[in-house]
């Protein structure tokens, strides 16, 4: 076995970093809470492997994952998803019009309906986010 | 009503040239004939509406809506979808390492199966156009 | 390109008319401003192409068309939609029992939970409409 | 517990008569034998319970049903259920037309892709009936 | 036809048995009001086959069936259903660290979100079902 | 960062040992090379954290996880997945009736037919072991 197939000693902290970077530190450290709360494993699962090797992968930049995560939790239905990702684009560069098209572009994938309500939740995200850089 | 409301007459021409750009004109005539096929009023609708209108939106370029239609596709495990948003990805300027990117960064959303079986397919179009580019 | 291949110019004051049909004025008016509320795009989709093509197709009647997209709904497990459509369903001729029918008969295919939850909101629906007609 | 809250012992052999005037002899018998060849338990609770109680209730008749049954297999994407359920609608006086406007109505709801495929499947068995009546 | 391809007429008397066996009479009892006060035949339906046919059928015991169930509500995000078999998997004699296991199990089929989300969940019953034996 | 935090090196090694352990060292072999071939990242992300992190956790046995398993498989219809939980489950002890109450007991959460395919599947995989011991 090579060492390269290896998970590295530092993806948990790797993990904390992507996180802080892809949603801001004040959610990243509010989202590491909750998941502690819910499962000590399954927080270390998540920051260790879904963000401190998935989310920490090269070639795609962190704004064109969170645009490619909020496709997934649009056509899934999945509303805390659909917050999570909008927060995560716009915090690395997507305008709200960028998140508006891509929302629009999945109309005609995963249903009208699907579509106009992930929009209403886009929305919100989009919104509070102004209110807060205004204040 | 005004007439910024009404679908634009010109809007099944400009599917057309859509799908010409997104998939390269023979694919595109191989969808056509087959939608045709399938139902007129089903091609129409594609190709007036999700061509037309949907696919022909400016902020997103072709790419990265191929990309977006791409992680739906993988999330829904819609396996001729996957090879169509590749193919478009592809000819819009995508890597297959970022292709590989976005199946790989669903891996925790949409379950490892329906990653690995997306990649699957995705390699098959990737190789594809890697023996017509050579001969 | 012929024309009948184009969307006709009327789409969108035709998808106000089967808008009102379908839910009644009212409700229709709801949805209106609260889809232009989400994004003024959806708006004009949902009301030119879903209700001005789709819905305002002849061979099916509304009541038959409701019942329709009310077993999507029922499946998809959407209570927003099972909501809307048990509405359209009743306002188009469907009686209780139809509508309580057509969830029956799919808990062999959605699964006996999605059943039970969707006829819950349906009951809502159905109580709802029964008071304002007694008022 | 009154009787009338227990399954009459007939289930089965109504069950056995829904099936034949459902789908034709001919399809029912082969997918009682299918059905037994996968399980005896499962073939009976499909015909006594799927078959005898819900597929025999009254209010709505066997074509509404298998339009209602076609739209739920439209949505979950299951190519089978496509099949047999427009097999049923024809079979109790759903014209090809009213099949299709049941597909075209789902556009909107299942996604395109979902929708055309569907399409592409119902269109061979109403090829084959078409065969068959000639013949 | 032979009678044991009937279902027996005290199905529905079995059913009420197994309920209160699965979840306790308290549960048990408030499941039952619910059912009825849906649809009189969805809570015939409920008791006399799937609880009096299915659940109570031999070869893998309560816990086990819950497990099951619980996996199943997991992956198709069902809120209601992920608290039920909980609390059928701790009543029949699965523990906290199993009901976790599961859905930990799971993270790698139903996608991460869905597995925190279920954990959630099933950490209010578990809590609530400690706060009771205490009292 | 306690260590405790950390993915252990041996995990990917320990994955190698849990694969042959569930499935057999030559279906373990198969599947090996078949993610290699896919992508090198996916294989690894399998092996190191699917099989080594997550399959490899203690209080629920193999025979036990491989039926969970199984059950997500059925209710999300992924044909490959319930071919590899059924033999994972035979190869851990569980008997093929204990596979076929697995999918019996969710054809009332996942749709008959759902179950009825699955339970096809199944058969296959249990028949070829068969033939396999009898040679």
């Amino acid at each position: 076995m090579s060492e390269t197939n290896e998970p590295t000693v530092g993806n948990y902290q790797r993990g904390l970093e992507v996180m802080a970077r892809l949603w801001g530190q004040e959610v990243a450290n509010d989202m590491l809470m909750f998941w502690r709360s819910v499962h000590p494993d399954i927080e270390r699962y998540i920051t260790a492997f879904a963000l401190g090797e998935v989310w920490a992968r090269p070639t795609l930049d962190l704004k064109t994952r969170s645009l490619i995560c909020l496709a997934s939790a649009v056509v899934l239905e999945r509303a805390d998803q659909i917050r999570l990702h909008t927060r995560g684009a716009l915090q690395n560069g997507a305008t709200p019009a960028e998140v508006a098209e891509t929302i629009i572009q999945l109309m005609i994938y995963a249903g009208f309906p699907a579509a106009w309500q992930a929009m209403e939740i886009a929305n919100q995200v989009i919104g509070d986010r102004r209110e807060k850089t205004k204040s």
